[in-house]
């Protein structure tokens, strides 16, 4: 049983990241803390009521080292970087939901992000927190940076095929959508009911600030540079992402030989699903779960592939591989409080 | 050929009301103004493009006056009568969306919307724009309150019951049911749309404003004093209300006679359809137009009216039915431009 | 570890009781059976992959009877007095989610669903599966017959009130609202997508199958005959109940006498949330659980009581009562596997 | 005036021109037939009530050459190639919304739509219905193949850059989605409200039968043969097509080049609007409109056009464009009825 705190509950993923940590066996939830909301749960998040008598306090630095031994920040961008290097150097451990730390470079960080990165020091040390392919060092992290929800469906869309066929990948085109969710719980005029209902858009069209990190891991797993093309949408919907993912390669590649890889490279990992030939994986199939689903298909000439990825942004998109980061680094089961 | 002016058009009925103008052959579009929004129409409203090269300038009196003769006010309470006093002096004419002359007692007014009201003279001159029963005083008026959207739909249902047998109600309860468009355009954390879809609740149980507009407008038709009790829901869709309004009744009434009761009542309407007996009228079969749809059905015992009453909140609910009350002041067919 | 069953999984309740079981420690789920649906249920239902490698198999009593002691019967009405009866021969437990037991007269059932009642025998003997009522006597019941959904949302609304101040009861309106699941999984036209979506109508006005269900208990209740005017409504969203309960009082009430009886009569309940006065219960706050919200008001002359309740119709309306009362009947933690 | 009639109205398309018809000043709707529906119009659209008294017969055709001289085809395909034939022979003119005149290709037409094409004579005669290319060919036309809802978005997109710098080239992806319409009205479960509603998904990819439509076009007007990349996704809206179009070029091309390129290719064209740089179109800014709006960007490194493309897929996408076409057929004003 260890005991868990987390910073930052006004927001979905903070809120989600709660619940997943009131049901999960193994922990003991003995800190939460927020710098501008302050009060019970279950008024702050009404249908948390019956479920938690915990209440959330002015975020005191001293009282969360005294009462927590691993912390999730659910807290915006530079406010995560602000708390952390504290915690650190108390030896806590720390799964930073912001994208503070995703970046291992200052100068991407400052350009997408249009602010300063103060805690340049922990941004080589944190753990890129995707477990299908950093698990090890997940194992031993003490900072763990929670990927974004579009890169986590694109990078697994993706790894298969880069990390191993590096040699074939022409271009990759990354076609997004995404629930209203995504965006946070901003108060805007654009992501009002009359403005998202019975409508579609695309937004950030080649500037979404999702696509220096997705770069990033690409290439590492291409173990070359790789840029893809990255379009962004919002759906008329609460939870879940979909990417279509156009990938032209220069030599021919089948159906079943593209499958077989993908089934290969999955068959241990709990929380990718890798459909049939034929199917196409769907949001709702995906919705308040951890799975990522995979659909796969060859253009008849064989030199276009087709991805399809869907996931909850939410769940593994956010709280719930927060969740699986956590069961790694405490060494619990990693599907522990997830299915 | 009339010269016809908007004051207000950044919200939902200012803009609809615009639209309707625009396509509207008796009428020219000569003024348009507002306090806190300026510029080119087509910037504001980005679907008009093509539609119209009109500008929206800060409101100025003395321009106003100059280029037209009837005004539409789709201003916030408030901020109407603070205008319509000028614009009355000037001889011209108003037809006000807003709520400030809706009401004919100051009392009421201050009481429900909490403000004071500051031009009572007018109060007592205003006609309520409900042309299905003030048609001949909108004819001649110079200002008319266009009614309330829930007002629209309830007082539409029970009009033909209360004014010809008013001796038998016994008690009313309107349980009112709206899209999100009906709040206006505010933004607010209760409208984002994650609040709304894949939701619904009550609000202002009780309590709502639209309250003593409705009983006043019940009393005057039953030529006796009759509180209907109210309640309001949101429906997590973009247009349309339904009310479901159960009338107990002291002596007992057949499906038959209170269907030709309301089919008699409407039978030259053009905006108002009773459906025939079985059938219940869908929010999506008025959607985008000026129509009120009713369905009648009593209960075994024939105690008991269920009343159902459909319309567009946005068009016979406001934008709609000030040009229908447009059209009788000043003499066009009456559903020009509605149809 | 008891042995359970589930007897039809093509429809959503059907389907959901799977995954309540799935993740329920303390059962081992030993059949699934079916009439027309076979197979995989990972193919039947896509979203269960990974999570179970059972089939469901053409519905065959001997190794239903040898395979499980208790049994959900997830199946159509008419379908579930075929199988019971052999069922409970056998000395095994069911828990019926059709309406074939739920009324307790030959003649209501026959009346308001149309066909022949062919298993009265066991109609008198079969508890209703409403746990805040009957928990003693669904803990010794074999034959549960499992609430229908709107039932479930008026009758935990009303009770409180019915069962303890009769005396003041004059009249009860119910107006309810439902999500599209609580019509099952129906391949029609009015519930396609572009019927439903930006779209609300009453549906069955006075005319509703459960209505007798409603009138039944809340009699037994009051202990006297009670009849509710009861009038349904299609919302444009998946899962969820919300209706609004009108009751005429005799004797006046005030909201914080109202507030105390409430509060008191479900200190215990785990499953029943009374909100503060002044709050409205909302759907999402209860969606995906098993949790009933209520809200409570008073009209200002105190004559007229306005209750709230919402319920996930799929949860506590259906698959989510079902378990609470297979926990009775095996004497696990009536909340086992439902928070 | 002109003379028309529509054969097939139980559809959105034979619905939405029937509306439009009995809306446009110029002509008289004095035929309507279809196989399978037939009855008073107000009956089979109840939302008509009171637009219309007219009638829908079985198809006769004697009785509909004596009636009309103009026919709206909004039959299902197939069904179209069996009455063009006796429609052209006794001179009238048709409007055909289905699919069965826009392949020039027999093979094409029963390889996509898996049926005998039994028409070839009048295959190559039919003009294919873009006005904003085949203008002068419609104008003189007796047989107009109305294009399909996706081709028309795209090709709309398409056209300014192909038609002009076909050189530059070198692959075209159009990942496309589209509201629930578009689908037409079957009652199928993967089309109910719950399949649908917070769900999305990609659909026949690299399989859907407009396709080939694009192909055809685009290779036309490049003067070359092109295949475009074709994968459709369905949108939890009612009405409304957006494309995402990814063009990677051989030569390095501004914003600015590609704007002006746009802007002046589609100067006099009253329903294409192109939004300034920086701007997306929104599907809800063309909802009931023929308007289609273009954006436009390039990548930074000149490589890589993201055209974006929206349209009601109900009106440009087929009830709209199909007046559209009638007006030039009829040398009316090319937007009367359609603003």
């Amino acid at each position: 049983m260890i005991k868990v705190g987390i910073i930052g509950v006004s927001g979905y993923s903070g809120m989600l990241t709660l619940e997943l940590l009131l049901k999960h066996d193994d922990v003991r939830l003995t800190y939460v803390g927020a710098n501008s909301t302050q009060g019970r749960l279950d008024q702050i998040w009404p249908h948390l009521k019956g479920k938690t008598n915990l209440t959330c306090e002015k975020f005191n630095l001293k009282k969360a080292l005294e009462a927590a031994d691993l912390f999730f920040l659910a807290v915006p961008h530079t406010a995560s970087m602000k708390i952390t290097p504290k915690l650190l150097q108390a030896q806590k451990k720390i799964i930073d939901l912001s994208a503070d730390y995703r970046l291992k470079s200052k100068q991407a960080y400052e350009r997408w992000y249009e602010v300063k990165h103060t805690d340049t020091k922990n941004l080589s040390q944190a753990v890129y927190g995707l477990p299908e392919f950093y698990r090890e060092d997940i194992k031993k992290a003490s900072l763990v940076a929670n990927p974004g929800c579009y890169p986590t469906a694109a990078l697994l869309a993706l790894a298969p095929l880069i990390s191993t066929r590096t040699d074939i990948i022409q271009s990759i085109i990354i076609d997004a959508k995404s629930g209203v969710s995504g965006a946070g719980r901003k108060v805007t005029q654009n992501l009002m009911f009359t403005e998202v209902n019975e409508n579609f858009k695309a937004y950030k069209v080649l500037n979404h600030q999702h696509t220096p990190e997705i770069n990033l891991y690409l290439s590492k797993m291409a173990g070359r540079s790789l840029k893809a093309t990255f379009v962004t949408h919002l759906l008329p919907i609460n939870r879940g992402i979909l990417e279509t993912i156009y990938v032209q390669v220069k030599e021919k590649i089948s159906e079943s030989v593209l499958f077989n890889l993908y089934r290969k490279f999955y068959k241990t990992e709990k929380f990718v699903r890798v459909l049939p030939l034929g199917s196409q994986p769907e949001i709702k199939d995906v919705t308040t779960t951890n799975y990522c689903d995979l659909g796969l298909a060859v253009s008849k000439d064989k030199n276009l592939i087709v991805l399809t990825s869907v996931i909850d942004n939410l769940m593994k998109g956010a709280a719930g591989q927060a969740v699986q980061n956590m069961n790694l680094m405490c060494h619990f089961a990693e599907d522990k409080g997830l299915v």
